[in-house]
């Protein structure tokens, strides 16, 4: 069955994805080879300390501190190092001695992409990435070939699993962020610095890859509107359960026409925002991930599972690999990175989208008629207004004034039409204050 | 951009599918020569009848009802007709003559897959059938490619869009299977004669399909165990749901260990069974689809979407044929199928699952306790038992003793023991009768 030569692996970095696929390569070696035609020969681990400690352990003969002179001898390159150098260095490198690479380094990716697209497409060399967005769900896959075939108009996942623990545990236990954070961290969902999570950045740079993939249009990480979600309260998580939503953190890339210029683009964007509780994202709990995709023919897909954890993440690689590997035993190029859309990137600006906006104002009469006026005068048309009676007041001295709160789903709107309703209606006397403005995204099924 | 010949591409077949593949091939032909890099041209479409009436318009001269001669000049064949023959010699003719060949024929597939996929690897052609199960759902190139380096222990996939809508309905509306079924058709989701699906033989042929793939092993659709979902009753559909569950009909493939002679194997299945309400699949509504694939390394995943209708699937379709252009453009052999697992295939006596029974018993005291003996003597261990107060038999005559409804759902149990303990409590003197016996399938998140 096998007639080919063993094929020489390199793997560069040995943390929590890095170790579980040397253990795997190591022990489904023989599998793995009966899928390729093809033996894979685990030839080196670069890492920084042969001698630190891991989850795995990997025979002290493979390990090595000299990655450039490990990756001359490979037919397979997996850069598991994260971080941009020497990653990017050691991927050029790579690239330039004829292997096909492995990556699963989003920041990398979404920073650097194009480069290294590029240099790979110059020698006729590929490029693997599975494991950097969505970790061992299949997503590149489908968007790059499945889909290949159809036309992407957006892409809404949620693509970072501590954000979603989070998120799940406010809305399931009626945990405030500073809680669920704790018990995140406990359970090592999120890191001792969770900034790049709680702030958005590792969800921005997958949106950018995502994104990129979807439109064949290279979007760069710096392009993508970020909002995290630290400002997320449990008031707003309740009154969201209240009114059929439920808060996630999506990064929603999408195909649209800038309403002012009428020219076709692509945004991407990462915030927290209400999806209705019956739309299938709304299902994803705990530190799971998913990937919602609407294509002009094939409709709604969704694609869920693990977007993080060392084995899972190793899973992606794994394909990657074997992917490569037969590519090197079947001879020809392979499929070069598409971005021959081109089309321009544009700002949160250009997008429309629906918001839900929670003001608490005097309980007076002719109140609301006069804030929906402000909604109408500025051209944004309300969906759904909920009046919460004044009983809220309840429990004030009796000196003030009585409040109540108004809860207001607007029809699709421009970010600049919402933002000059948000400051008149802010100006308006008889608003106490706007408590929460939230993005509404996803038809409601 | 363009620097290769015009690729010629055949479609076989203009029904609901096909029509809208002509349609977007003609439609999006630049934006799919620049995906590939070659203009991608449909030189021919072979029917059966050129003045039939179709969905889509597709121009006259393209029309032909000699589907070899169009062969001869296709690069890539698309074969949409469905059926066993004339398809099977059309496909082997289009291998023979060195074109590649897409198609989403599950029914020959599942009959005569191994047999195809022999005569393509002979000659280094390629043979891509993601539109063949889950309809628009990428979950072929899923199982094959980015799998390929796990271990995939049991695909469990809801892969039948009619009895999915059947089912969802008797469950949200109360419906029986009859009015439910009469909806169905109303509203084109089941055919006149809906046998196919409700009775499980669509499924199987799928089940077939995501078996080989998944163990690479050749699993024929005789092999699948089949049972259809015509007998399942709103009543069972009721209780289910009180008993946190739901009714679905599964395609269920995985790799176990035969419980008597500890031989590795593999087991497709098609029945009704009852899943957790809290289970991904449970959140698969109306006639959608969604394959859940549990992998050694990573983990759950699922993908859902639409698994059948014209133009979805067509987008499947497209996506195949992208990948078999681009591989013409870039030369060299693609992907051939792995069935070097070739694990045995093993019928439903291999399986362990969970059951429900439903029982109904004369209320006297100590029959709970005799009842549940039986399944200890026959070995199968009772996981929850819930009994229902006799007031259940009110309204009968006052003749007649009191009777009161057993629920019981066990451990995990072989099928044997479960029919040699269903036997012995049918003719346990207080039964009554045995209302239903249900698989339970899932974990319980």
């Amino acid at each position: 069955m096998i007639e080919y030569r063993n094929l020489r692996i390199a793997l560069l970095g040995a943390g929590s994805v890095g170790s579980q696929v040397a253990r795997l390569l190591l022990e489904h070696g023989d599998e793995l080879a009966a899928r390729v035609g093809a033996g894979l020969e685990l030839v080196g681990v670069a890492v920084r300390d042969v001698d630190a400690k891991r989850d795995v352990d990997i025979p002290r003969e493979l390990l090595t501190t000299d990655a450039l002179t490990l990756i001359q001898s490979a037919d397979v390159v997996i850069e598991l190092m994260g971080g941009i150098e020497p990653a990017k260095q050691y991927i050029l490198a790579a690239i330039n001695s004829g292997a096909d690479v492995v990556t699963g380094n989003k920041a990398l990716l979404a920073t650097h992409g194009p480069e290294l697209f590029a240099a790979a497409e110059q020698v006729g060399a590929q490029l693997y990435y599975e494991a950097a967005a969505g970790g061992a769900i299949p997503i590149i896959r489908p968007l790059r070939d499945s889909l290949a075939g159809d036309r992407v108009k957006r892409v809404m996942g949620i693509v970072n699993g501590t954000t979603n623990f989070i998120l799940d545990r406010m809305d399931v236990q009626g945990d405030s962020f500073e809680n669920a954070l704790a018990v995140a961290t406990e359970l090592g969902y999120a890191e001792a610095d969770p900034t790049a999570d709680v702030e958005g950045y590792d969800a921005a740079q997958k949106a950018a890859i995502l994104a990129s993939l979807a439109f064949h249009t290279a979007v760069p990480v710096e392009a993508v509107h970020r909002e995290g979600m630290t400002t997320v309260t449990a008031a707003q998580v309740e009154a969201a359960e209240k009114a059929g939503f439920v808060v996630k953190l999506l990064a929603i890339c999408e195909r649209l026409t800038d309403p002012e210029t009428g020219v076709e683009g692509v945004v991407a964007r990462v915030h927290p925002a209400l999806i209705s509780r019956r739309h299938p994202l709304a299902a994803v709990h705990d530190a799971k991930n998913a990937v919602f995709v609407q294509a002009e023919a094939a409709g709604d897909l969704m694609f869920y599972g693990a977007g993080a954890g060392g084995t899972e993440t190793a899973s992606a690689v794994l394909g990657d690999l074997v992917s490569a590997a037969r590519r090197h035993v079947a001879g020809g190029p392979g499929v070069g990175e598409s971005v021959h859309a081109n089309l321009p990137v544009f700002g949160i600006g250009s997008v429309t989208t629906r918001y839900q906006l929670t003001l608490v104002v005097t309980d007076k009469p002719g109140v609301l008629a006069q804030i929906a006026g402000l909604f109408s005068e500025h051209g944004v048309s309300v969906e759904a207004l909920q009046q919460t009676v004044a009983s809220a007041a309840a429990g004030r001295s009796g000196d003030q004034p009585l409040t109540a709160t108004l809860v207001i789903i607007t029809h699709e709107a421009t970010e600049a039409a919402l933002a000059a309703t948000v400051a008149a209606v802010s100006a308006h006397d008889a608003v106490v204050r706007v408590e929460s403005v939230l993005r509404v995204e996803g038809d409601t099924p």
